[in-house]
C-alpha cells in the first residue's frame, strides 16, 4: 500500500475556518497539519514539543517575548521546546506545520476559542 | 534561545550537488532536508522510517513497483515504511524531505554513489 500525492492548494481550498489544523499527513509520530489563520492567537508553550511552521501563502508572524518573526511563503521557523511564542497574521495566510501527532494547538494556554479539536484529518 | 527563519529559496541557492540532501532543521528527532535532484536514484527502501517528499521547484517523480506518482510544487508524497521505491527528475528538481534524523538516503540498497554523507546541515 502506498499513499496518495496531496496537493496543498487543493488541500487548503477544503476548508475555511481559521486556527483549525488539518492532519494532511502523519509520518514517525509526527503530523503535518495545514492552517488557515488570520487574527491573533494566545501566548503558549509546548513543553515537550518543537513545532515547524512553513508558510505557504500570505503573511505570517511568529512573535517571541523577545523578537518577532515575520514570514512569507516559502519560509520556515521551528519553535523550540518550552518557549513562549504566538502566531499571528493580518491578512489570511496559509501555513503548514509540521509537530508530534498529539499536540494540541494552544499548548500550555487556558482553553480557549482558539483551541482546535484535535486529530481532524483533511 | 529561538531559532531563525529559513527561506528555502536562498536555501537552496547555497548548494548545486545533486542527491546530497542538506539538513535545514531538526526538531523533535526528524530532519528536514533540502536536497537537489536530477537523473534517477537506486530503488530502495527504509524499513524504520516513513519519508516525505515535498517538492519546491520543478518536476519531481516518486517511483512505486506498482505506480509512478509524478508532483510538482506544493505536492508531497508518503512513502510508508518498507515500501521499495525510487525517485527521479528529468531535470534538476528541489525536494524538501521530512524523515528521522540518521536515515540514510539510499536505505538498504548497497552503498553506492548515490549514497550521501549523513548530517550534513545548510
Amino acid at each position: 500500500m502506498t499513499s496518495s500525492a496531496v496537493d496543498l492548494t487543493r488541500a487548503f481550498a477544503t476548508f475555511d475556518d481559521h486556527w483549525r489544523p488539518r492532519i494532511a499527513a502523519q509520518l514517525n509520530g509526527q503530523d503535518v497539519r495545514l492552517v488557515k489563520v488570520q487574527g491573533l492567537f494566545p501566548w503558549h508553550s509546548h513543553d515537550d514539543a518543537e513545532e515547524m511552521f512553513l508558510v505557504w501563502k500570505g503573511w505570517f508572524r511568529v512573535e517571541f517575548r523577545d523578537r518577532i518573526v515575520t514570514l512569507e511563503p516559502g519560509q520556515f521557523v521551528v519553535v523550540p521546546r518550552g518557549v513562549e511564542h504566538r502566531t499571528g497574521a493580518d491578512e489570511e495566510a496559509e501555513v503548514l506545520i509540521f509537530e508530534p501527532s498529539g499536540v494540541m494547538n494552544t499548548g500550555d494556554a487556558p482553553v480557549s476559542e482558539y483551541t482546535a479539536p484535535g486529530g481532524v484529518h483533511l
